[in-house]
């Protein structure tokens, strides 16, 4: 057991430093390397896969309410970006520049696009012309970049991968139900899927994206308390249609500009899969976006026929659509064991020659280290059953563990004293004002997450200046 | 009529103007818009769905082989580009250079990808240590940049988008064996799912890509006999091992060299089937690739009950898991049909109140305009026999059109004959020097586009300078 301790042993531990734990879970389960390129970072075969599976649950949830995907151009002029004013003021301060193409300087210089909204402007204006045309329900996967001082892997880099969602109607109303819409489906993904319980809501004027009329989120909170906006949908109202000149002609034969609306989810996600169900043996993955769900481990694989029958495992499971494979390395099983943990697979199957002796084998569920021992008869429904329900319960913890993590503050002392000692939600009410807002983030160097759509009256009273208070809102540390 | 004849004759004959034809196509089919950044397109819902499946498809292919994802930085920094020779002098002229991050200027500018054979040298330089590590059988699909001139939708743009693979072996023969088992893959895919007929061979040292050992080629011709270059596999040996000191622990304990390949596929494929399947009523999508693939058109669509009909043929097809779509707009059905072909989705079904009672419809395949009746029972059983015998038959089709445009030439004087007149492949024999492949080009303005892999004696000498012959080679203008 010397070798499978110093596989483990590589590994902080979270309660001592969770920033390590992070970048040490990050490095050993392979998911990401370092690179030349300052703040750029390699996704690798195991990072990218979970990224490849987010990818295409995401994108049927999208397809199924109508969008369609598209590629638009990474470089945006900078008279281009200069349109809308806010937008511009947001971002500017972020983007990598190109100058030169080829051998030449450029008569306009171009950024490499920190998010598409004035090239979807852009292109519908082109597209759009009647009421016919609309709705436009537009989204595509690619990558972006935005020029931050400090990264870390997953969470911020320079460049990052990410879907954005535009979209186009012809009235105010639609526009509100597509942004809405979309923050359902990324709501309902990240609990279905990745097991993430996320608090619905939407953020102050404070925090709301750069030009829009209003920006919905969904936050999700990690092992050590700290806050992850995991998802966001703005709606733009006609502002950047009035900016771009974006006009249809409506039914009645009028001009009209149209109404917008963007949403996007990125890389991070994977960011938030490893702090919430990883632990200090390292990574666990739901089975839904895990790209290996079961490892088959033969135990003393030199003896006859182990070998075999651990083959033949795996090809019965293959059979059934499970994401299975073998690890018949010259290792020893307990080493097996924990590159398994570390690499965050779901379930591993245990088979050596007294199991086939007794036609059965271990299983042993990755986040409860439950054992099972299992006919090999009724292999194939059990693995089935073990995946379905560690999915389910990954959820259920999570969520319990968001919910312990989750207070209630009615006044400044109290909200003090919860951050003095612990992290997590805080929730408390305020009056409107960014006066308040401001305050509290000075103080407690926490910001809004969001007003949540399931609203509490926790009191009549602003947590900070004691006027009448108009919204609950959720407050935290974030990442 | 009229108007279903105004859609058709917006596109330009392809004999009369083969480049404004395609251009139309390209238009009016939807797939592209031009863009306020000079020389990048839009690829619309039209467009980016035939990439998606294409890309679905091929990646499929990959995996069977092994081959894992990753996502690389999309900024390459001087001095990574600069390493190796051959390579930098190849791209360095074409590149996109960033020069500001935020609103600093960088220390070192950075390019942005042209292709990423330095930044894999770089990240493989990281992971391999060991013979154990290898072989490193990785591929992204991204979009890269380059600063052409000349630019045209799919051809030849300042992005596009790709795969890029790019491997690492222990031995040379590992290398050469996947380099040929990727071209195969290409071939393979570019003739099964695209109907495309492909001459597969090595490039002449003149046309190789810069720092390769050998570079192997599939080439297409189009409906105008100009050949289009469609898949590239490169055999680097270890000269980018070399360049960027990227070493392995071999078995028996010394370091040795990595040897690596590339090979990339690009958008440029939608560009070949336009032009190899394309008629003068728009696009023809081979039924693998087609987003669409039967269009279920209502005739007298007011009567009662034809709609529900079609409607109910859409949900019977789609449950088969054909790609049905109903048109139900209120457009004459002389007009929809011509979007139809226009979009070149493969077969379109008719449906009115006289195919209703006698409980038949009319099934119509887009190549060939061939039309059958068909009884209602049997619907889902035709539609899959036309749309294979469609995909099997195109690709027949466009093999003949192929080969009545492949010539011999055996002098200057044949060679010089054949291209005053037409335009294609012709094949004939080299001596191998490149002062014979420079004049050919120069006089013929044609390029060596491969040398076959399956090779013919046509005569003993160079059909320029009459010395003994090595190679017979496939001569083109190109793309």
């Amino acid at each position: 057991m010397a070798e499978n301790k110093k596989l483990v042993e590589s590994i902080t531990s979270m309660e001592e430093d969770f920033a390590q734990w992070y970048t040490d879970v990050v490095k050993k389960a392979e998911l990401i390397d370092y690179t030349s390129v300052k703040g750029c970072m390699v996704f690798r075969p195991a990072g990218y896969a979970i990224w490849e599976l987010i990818q295409k649950q995401l994108d049927e949830r999208f397809k199924a309410t109508g969008v369609e995907n598209v590629y638009l151009p990474m470089f945006i002029p900078e008279s281009l970006l200069n349109k809308e004013k806010d937008h511009v003021e947001g971002f500017a301060p972020e983007v990598a520049w190109v100058t030169h193409g080829g051998l030449q300087p450029l008569q306009e210089k171009l950024c490499v696009r920190p998010t598409s909204e004035t090239l979807f402007c852009d292109y519908y204006k082109n597209v759009i012309q009647s009421y016919r045309d609309l709705p436009q329900v537009c989204n595509q996967w690619c990558s972006v970049v935005r020029w931050e001082k400090e990264t870390r892997p997953f969470l911020r880099s320079r460049e990052f991968l990410w879907q954005e969602g535009h979209t186009a109607h012809a009235t105010a109303e639609e526009a509100e139900e597509r942004t809405l819409q979309m923050l359902n489906v990324y709501a309902d993904f990240c609990e279905e899927v990745l097991a993430i319980p996320v608090v619905k809501g939407r953020k102050t004027d404070k925090e709301k994206f750069a030009g829009a009329v209003a920006t919905y989120t969904i936050e999700a909170l990690m092992h050590d308390g700290k806050a992850l906006q995991s998802g966001t949908s703005h709606n733009f109202g006609d502002g950047f249609a009035k900016a771009f000149g974006v006009q249809f002609a409506d039914k009645d034969n009028t001009l009209k500009y149209v109404h917008q609306t963007s949403w996007g989810m990125t890389t991070r996600l994977i960011g938030a899969v490893i702090m919430v169900h990883g632990d200090n043996s390292g990574l666990v993955l739901p089975p839904k976006i895990a790209p290996t769900q079961v490892m088959v481990i033969p135990i003393m694989q030199k003896k006859e026929g182990v070998l075999e029958k651990a083959a033949e495992l795996k090809d019965r499971l293959a059979a059934k659509g499970f994401r299975v494979k073998v690890d018949d390395t010259d290792k020893s099983p307990g080493w097996k064991f924990s590159e398994q943990e570390m690499r965050g697979i779901p379930v591993r199957v245990e088979i050596g020659p007294k199991d086939i002796e007794a036609n059965k084998c271990v299983i042993c569920r990755r986040d409860t280290r439950e054992k099972l021992e299992c006919s090999l008869d009724e292999l194939e429904a059990k693995i089935g059953e073990v995946l379905e329900k560690m999915q389910v319960e990954m959820l259920e913890n999570a969520r319990a563990r968001r919910d312990a993590q989750t207070y209630v503050a009615t006044n400044m002392e109290e909200f003090r004293a919860i951050f003095a000692e612990k992290s997590g939600f805080v929730k408390a009410m305020w009056c409107g004002e960014q006066a308040c807002e401001d305050k509290i983030k000075e103080e407690l160097s926490v910001t809004s997450r969001c007003m949540p759509f399931e609203q509490e009256e926790l009191s009549d009273v602003c947590v900070c200046c004691g006027k009448p208070a108009k919204k609950m809102v959720y407050w935290g540390r974030a990442y």
